[in-house]
């Protein structure tokens, strides 16, 4: 049982950008326009451990999504979630993956895959319009 | 002397939705589409005292807003800000002039007026691509 209502689905189907807000270590928000892919279970996005979103994610594991319809902007869904896991990416494949989802090519992995790692986001709550 | 750069202060003057990342009061954080303004040094918000934004940011006056460009979605402005001040519109009348910048008509306050307040936002910091 997934908590994403049936009839906003399709934002997390389309390669559309998402708008991850995490929390900084001393509290304050931070959001960023993000790939991401969605497995009927949880939200994956791709980051490097040299970002401050990676600090930010390892002081506080929990995080929020806005996805609005570019065809129709009032349109959105904004999922809360907890990063269950952080996994491992060094050899890009999960990158290259989600590369081709957004329509880019690369012909092998990115020149930072060695500090390339994985945000496993379970949902826990959602609101939408 | 804003944090803005000139290069992104377009994303500011358009009527594009910024995706406002607020911290709920137990830590965890909110990210939603919201319509804004902004006049050169601050960035203004609609919302009513009724809704959980307006217990975030009362709790924790610090926010993050992503905004991307829809012909151009990979430039984006991250702003940082300070909740300066809520201001009382209870007149609507703030809720009107941000209505009519993103293309909306009405004939008068809207229903929930006597709740409206303004989010009034100091940027302090930026990131951007």
């Amino acid at each position: 049982m997934s908590v994403i209502p049936t009839s906003h689905t399709d934002l997390l189907e389309r390669p559309l950008f998402a708008h991850l807000g995490t929390v900084r270590p001393d509290g304050r928000p931070q959001v960023n326009p993000m790939w991401f892919s969605w497995d009927g279970e949880h939200l994956f996005f791709t980051n490097t451990k040299t970002r401050h979103k990676y600090r930010n994610v390892t002081a506080h594991p929990v995080v929020a999504v806005s996805i609005n319809d570019p065809k129709n902007p009032y349109r959105y869904l904004e999922v809360r979630g907890t990063v269950e896991r952080i996994d491992d990416d060094s050899s890009g494949a999960f990158f290259l993956t989600l590369a081709e989802r957004y329509g880019m090519q690369f012909d092998g992995p990115p020149p930072d895959a060695e500090h390339r790692v994985v945000y496993v986001v379970r949902p826990t709550s959602v609101s939408h319009q």
